[in-house]
């Protein structure tokens, strides 16, 4: 079992993304503020493992905080909480755990519980058990999309490394080869920062899941040959028509699956849903450094002082997408009735 | 000027478009087989320039074959063009160019020209003479395909550095220019060999023409979002019906072009077209080393082991082809038509 992200002994540990697939090192944040500097240069990354090491770095900021008095204590929690907003803009899940954590402070302090970091660490440690279980709950709806013998594209990792742990659209690839199909994966190496090459590939080769590792641009080619039967990504964000960001790349894809006739899957939980946005048109679009495109590793690949445009996520429209994998259900359009029927659910 | 190939000294002097951009070095052969050596290497590259090296790596060899007498040097003659076939599989220009160089010998020898070696010197020379020309007269004719302002899209290099000089798609941008329109111009980084970012990005830088760097996966969205007003490529081959082999991922963005209503314009000499193949069905696609996707220089970007699928290039449909430009002119759907046309005027 990959461990993405824990809580041990008052501090946050996690893989380091950054140097896998050569190196399996952790990395442990005892304040707050080393997890937001994780967040932002990718030593972990994904929406729900985004979302998760925001909660738990909020808790690890109440207790940085917990010599205050409770009126400043919870000010500054929400000042801290702030900056956490302020790591990355375009994951959903980050915004939601921080407001799941807000929340509990409230009612810790409401019901006059006598140890709100208590509470905290409690919560964020519950989001991220609750993240495990909404993955496997997606992999069980999911799995029964997948057929015995489909070869299936994915981009990016939506795997265990982008949540707490099993993944999203890895996990219902994970929960399909449990049930005894076989399907062969065709992985995408998701430039600038090759998230499939170095995690997803790393994640198949320890599942001995079979898979073959491709570059961005031969999708397509794939395609037009007949050699990809769906293909299931992650999100980042989800608007309430079902608009999808996810990582740059994505909605060529879906356009490419639309093209060729192949279905095309988003699976994320609920917490990427964000349905204050009523299309996908006012989703902030991060833009990253130069540097991931000009450099690999201390490799140059361009020349210097190139422009560069660096859009790290897409944003799919909602018509391109056959169906929705959460872990209350598989979701069909129109996603704006289906989405709005599920979260009442 | 950019000197990619140049016949010098009775050696073939190649820029290293290996080490470029950080370093401009010369890599000179003067026997053909460190000619075979530099194109399957990727010294050389780009179809007009293979087609250039291979005709001068004939000469080379014919020259290393001088001291036989007519009828051995004759066959072995035969044996070398033989063995410098082989070097790419993909390019029709290489089989063009050994055809001109072997017509070039029979006529020396039936009109009994006392230095069948000169001859064959003075062909190659002549075969790298007329790549250049070939490219600015294309660049005459396609640079009426763009207007001032435009966003231009394009994939791998096809420049001075895949040509005897000038390039084809970027000799039709630096016509452009020369007649005085602004152009800026999207180039696809173009992975596994990263052709665009090193190769594009550098003649662009050089000539000062306003460019953008992205990665393959961003054309899609760069076209969602009207960023992109026309794309144009080179070509690798060319059936009698139009379909167009060329760089992997570039039948990506023909379909992407077409699903956003953007014109997309192929740039190749009539030596590209293979009219012995009535579609691309049969176009021969090569399929390079593992290595190319799973390392970077020396740094490895995939887990050891990790299985690769690595086509150079993808053959797209003529339907996408809003037009070629060749040397003689500007040709448009239906291509069977429009080509036969052409080889007959």
């Amino acid at each position: 079992m990959i461990k993405t992200i824990t809580w041990k002994n008052n501090a946050v540990v996690l893989i380091d993304q950054n140097t896998l697939p050569q190196v399996e090192c952790y990395v442990t944040c005892h304040r707050y503020r080393e997890v937001i500097a994780a967040i932002k240069n990718l030593t972990v990354r994904g929406a729900p493992a985004i979302g998760v090491a925001a909660a738990m770095a909020a808790a690890l900021g109440a207790a940085e905080l917990a010599r205050f008095p409770q009126a400043r204590f919870r000010r500054n929690f929400y000042l801290v909480c702030d900056e956490i907003s302020k790591a990355r803009p375009t994951a959903r899940n980050l915004f939601w755990a921080l407001e799941r954590m807000k929340k509990c402070l409230e009612e810790a302090l409401r019901s006059g519980k006598p140890d709100p970091v208590g509470e905290l660490v409690a919560e964020a440690k519950c989001i991220c058990a609750e993240d495990i279980e909404s993955n496997r709950r997606m992999g069980k709806y999911g799995s029964i999309l997948l057929a015995d013998g489909d070869k299936v594209l994915t981009h990016c990792n939506a795997g265990a490394l982008a949540t707490a742990g099993y993944g999203t659209a890895l996990g219902v690839i994970r929960a399909a080869k449990a049930a005894g199909k076989k399907l062969h994966v065709y992985v995408d190496e998701t430039r600038p920062v090759l998230q499939g090459a170095r995690l997803t590939a790393w994640e198949l080769k320890k599942e001995r899941i079979a898979a073959t590792l491709i570059t961005d641009s031969m999708a397509g080619f794939l395609m037009q040959q007949r050699k990809i039967d769906k293909i299931i990504v992650g999100a980042d964000r989800i608007a309430a028509n079902g608009d999808t960001a996810n990582k740059i790349g994505t909605y060529s894809l879906a356009v490419l699956a639309d093209v060729h006739g192949i279905p095309f899957y988003v699976a994320a939980p609920l917490s990427t849903i964000d349905v204050s946005l009523k299309d996908g048109s006012t989703i902030p679009i991060e833009e990253r450094p130069d540097t991931e495109i000009t450099f690999w590793r201390k490799v140059q690949t361009a020349p210097a002082g190139m422009r560069v445009y660096n859009p790290a996520f897409d944003v799919t429209p909602a018509r391109y997408i056959s169906a929705i994998i959460t872990e209350k259900g598989i979701i069909r359009k129109p996603y704006r009735q289906s989405i709005s029927n599920l979260l009442k659910g």
